[in-house]
This record gives C-alpha cells, structure tokens and sequence, in this order.
C-alpha cells in the first residue's frame, strides 16, 4: 500500500524522522531521565517504540490516557501530571500509578478513588496548576497522613517552553526550577519532574523531563529552534484549482482544514505555498509551483497536539511507502 | 442521571434552546427550503431531529458523513457539498446522493465511482471551490455527455457569513447570487443551492439554503447578530484555584483545552469570567465570584463545528438533567 491509496485526509508519520528523534532524545536524556509525555501522539503503538529506547515510565495529561496505557501493557510507572476530582478509573488500574495533586480536594480524590502514590505539583511561574511552593510541604504531610506514598515534586515551566534565545531560557528555567527544588526540600521523595520539550536540554535540576512533542514534532517548536525532525504531517488532495483572473491571483485547495488541523497556533504550512486560510474541511493556498486537481501534498500543522487527537488513527510512512496503521487509542477523556 | 455524574470535559446540548432553534429557522425555511448540514454537529440523532421538523435532505462535507447519513436511514436525499476524487465509497450506498462538481476531474471521478446525480459549483466570491460562472455550463454539458443527471447548481457564498450589518449582506449576498444565476441559466436543472446560517434571511435567491451552524450556535456567530440560540456548551470541571499573590491576581483552572474545544476562532467565553489562555487540556481564567476546586461550569466554544468533532459523545440536558447521551457518529473522514 502507498500513499496514493489513502484516503485524505491522512496523519503521516516519518518512521526515520521518529526514529531519529527518539534516538537524538535517549541520547541526551537516557532512560529514566526522561517521561515522555504521552498527550503529544496519544497513541500506544508509538508509546511503546519509545520504551524500546529504555523509558519505563510515562507522563499522561487525561484518566482515559492512563488506562490506554495500562490496557496496552505500558503501566509499569505511569503519571497522570494532571488534577483530577474523581480518581477511581485510576484505583480501579492493574498499573503504578501516580497522580498529581496540588489541593485538599485533588487529594482527598485521590484518597477515594484508591490511587496510593502521587506528586505534589508546585506552581514554577506558569499560571495553571500547582500549589504555592511554600505550602507544598503542608500539602505531602496531609497526603501522608491519609495514608499515600509521596514520590516527591512536580512543576512544569510550561510559559517558557519557547520562549526567547535558549540562553534566556535556560536563565529563567534555573529561576522556576529554585522553587521547586525548595518545594521538593519540604515534600521529600525521590522524585523531582518537570520540564519538556522545550526546556529539555536547559533543565538540568529534575530527575526527569516531561517531553512529549519531541517526538513528532511541529512548525511552532521548530520556530522556537528545538533540533528535532518534522516526523508529522497531514496528506491533502488537491481538490480544486482556480487560474489567476484579472486582478485576482490564481490558488487551490486541499481537502484538510479546522477538522484535521490543530489551530490554536495559527495556520498549518505548506511547503512552497502562501496558505491564505481554512475552513473546517478545506485549505485555501496559493503555490510557487503550478499544482493540478488530484495533486497530493503534505501539509504541517503548526501544533501537533490537538491535531493528533481529530484522527483516528496514524500511518507509519518511508517515502511513499506505508509502512503501519497504528490507532490513536488514547482520545477522549 | 445529572451534570454532577458526568466525566468532564463533556459536550452539552441544550434541549430546548435546540428545539427553539429548529422551530424558528423551520418557520423561515420549511421543509424543502432548508437542507440542514451536517458538519455542524455530526450527529445523526441531531440530523434525525430536524427531518422531524420537515426537512428531508441535508448537505454533508465528507464521504463519511453522507455513509453515516445513509446507514442511519436518512438517505432520502444527501447532497455531498464538496468535491472528492474518489466517489467510489458513495456510488455504492443504498442512497440517493448528489455530488458536487468543479472541474472535469471531480466530474470524472463522480462517473468513475457510480455516482448518478450532481450539482455544477460555482465560484460565486469565496476563493475556494467551485468552477467560473461562465465555465459552469460547459462543466454541465460535459457531465450529461457522460451519462449524469445535472441537477442545478451550488454556491456558498461563505465569506460573507458573518460580514458587516444585515444590510450589507444582503446587498453583497445579491451579487453573489446573481453569479449563481448566471451559471443556472447555462446549467439548467431544477436546483439552486447556497447560503448558510448567516444569510439564510437575506439569501432569497437560492432553492434551498445550507445552515448548520443555527442548531447549535457559537460565540462567533451571536457575535454577527445571528438570532439563534447557543444551545452547545462544554462542561468542565474546576481543578484548581490560585489565590491572589502580590501584583498576580487570583485565577482558576477548567479541565477543558485545545483537545476539547475548536480554537480557530480565538478563546472560549466563560460567562463572569475572563479567559487568560487555553493548553492541551486546561483554561486559566480569572472569574469575578470566587470559584472553588470541584465546581462544574459551562464553557462556550467560540466555534461549534471543529468543536464538536473532538467529542465522542454529546449529552443532550435541560438544566441539570441529562436526557439522553448521542454519539457525534459522523466524525472522520
């Protein structure tokens, strides 16, 4: 099967690009030293090619992500770095798994719904979740006292992921990173997490970096100059053509637009095109090079992410040839 | 079963609000003069629902969504309102579809795949599909040379849904459709299709009008002055609060984000509350009475349609009762 028997659109994944940039990471951050983050692909088949480059253990952003993996046989160490209210899907696991917490209440959930280990998730500057670091201490004595492991801190520089030179970033990464290791001095545990993709060469003080996107991959973060490979792109059909007239310059369409396209990070890119906008199934663009109905191009989108979860599933691609279908098996919640 | 049971985030349909809408625009447009389209909520439940208010055919956007039309009985007559260049999938469907055509290869393929009836579209201002005003008689003859039945025209006049004051609409709307006509009377057939939710009051030119989005609604359309009621939200649950700080002022966490809600068209509204950002799965707001972890609250998406291709599922709710779960069984392509 190539890739003219598809149906568009269709979620490509490089395998070399993959291949690479899994084994670029495992360098720098081997085994334990990195949790890659599972809400970039959400798709188990891809989670596993990670853990065959020696990482046991997973980070997940949903309850539906953690039982995904545990059901695939991943659950070896899972964390869900992420406040939940209602725990028991995760008490009900044949897996590790640790919750995040960073409230009376996201512990008291975790208390009922039978999930023994968790996480103190500390604020490092980003304005989402995450206890104050200094009240992070009160918040382990209390989750011990009810009777839970704390493995230790978490806190994710998420503001900072691309922004400015890396020199600046990695300045203000040391910044955000004091608070939490002054957190971590009053939680205890073995475990300090934080990072990703963005900060993954400029962290220096967690035990383990939350990488997700590095995998894949997408135009914001290689703007952002983080060096790894485009390993995701969208095929399109050309499916109309429309000439120059007057004044109005000529342009085509592709059939990928606001439903295959994660769009919160602006317009997807076309190599050699001007895209000039979407709709929810169409891409209107002018191309340098002239491009004819039927054409099949690909097609970036700028964030990975929410684009993963509008498919179904994924094909492994070299070249022309498909290679594998995996499932994207970890949407919904 | 209520609201409090549900997992968040999880996409709410408002029974009455829905009811309201079907009944006003099924005053305006009755029966054949309204061709509901499907990709705003992609749910044949919902699609079964406005057959029950007299309209028999309806406008799809993907190969997948006219198969799920067929397989869920309302086959009566679909019209595919996009060109493809594989029709294979809908000349086998037990039935009655027409297929959009612009070029001589979506005409081709719609001969290739057994399909039986199209409509000729037109560029009447959008740049995007649809074949020159004064090429769409020729583009007619050629498809009833090759055995089609040619049953009129389309064009969507969609850039001006949401453009400027009724007035002008309608003004800019006349002109578009003057185009239309033009291509009609080369065409011939008995059908002229157009329109959509922003000018289903002012398109007076068409047959049948196209709205989706007036079953559900968005921000982005009340915006416009659309006169329909937003009956789609999304309810997310509190997961954490921070407590105002020094210069910071306080904000609170929703478990809802890119993955649950379209973002083409900026932020979702909280209502009393100002929106600060959305990641994968959490929107930092600020809300001008105290929220606390735990609290439910409902979450307007400022566009419907890529929102609702996110969900699984749609629970239809009057206030905090939930009457019945749909699946959004349309998604894919």
């Amino acid at each position: 099967m190539t890739l003219h028997d598809l149906t568009t659109p269709a979620l490509l994944v490089d395998v070399d690009a993959v291949e690479a940039n899994l084994a670029d990471m495992a360098a720098v951050l081997p085994g334990s030293r990195l949790r890659p983050h599972v809400k970039a692909h959400k798709a188990t088949a891809l989670a596993r090619w990670q853990s065959g480059f020696g990482h046991a253990g997973f980070t997940c952003a949903t309850i539906r992500e953690v039982e995904g993996m545990a059901a695939a046989g991943l659950g070896q160490d899972l964390l869900l770095a992420n406040e939940v209210l209602d725990a028991r899907r995760l008490g009900a696991l044949d897996a590790r798994v640790t919750l995040a917490i960073d409230s009376r209440e996201t512990l008291d959930a975790a208390v009922a719904g039978g999930v023994r280990e968790v996480l103190v998730d500390v604020n490092v500057g980003l304005p989402r979740c995450g206890i104050a670091p200094d009240r992070a201490g009160w918040l382990a004595d209390r989750a011990r006292a009810a009777g839970l492991t704390v493995r230790g801190v978490m806190g994710y520089e998420g503001h900072l992921m691309m922004y400015g030179e890396a020199a600046e970033r990695a300045e203000l990464t040391e910044e955000c990173m004091a608070k939490l290791l002054a957190a971590h001095a009053d939680v205890g545990g073995e475990l300090v997490s934080g990072g990703g993709t963005g900060t993954y060469a400029v962290n220096t003080w967690v035990d383990e970096i939350q990488a997700g996107s590095y995998a894949l991959m997408d135009t914001a973060y290689s703007a952002a100059g983080v060096p790894f490979r485009q390993a995701l792109t969208v095929l399109a059909s050309v499916i109309s053509v429309t000439a120059p007239a007057g004044e109005m310059p000529g342009y085509a369409v592709a059939d990928v637009g606001l439903k295959s396209l994660g769009m919160d990070h602006g317009n997807p890119t076309i190599p050699g095109a001007q895209v000039w906008f979407c709709s929810d199934e169409h891409t209107t663009f002018a191309a340098e090079q002239p491009v004819a109905v039927g054409d099949r191009i690909r097609v970036l989108p700028a964030h990975v992410d929410p684009t993963v979860a509008l498919h179904e599933r994924m094909y492994l691609v070299r070249g022309e040839e498909i290679l594998d279908t995996w499932p994207v098996d970890l949407r919904g919640w």
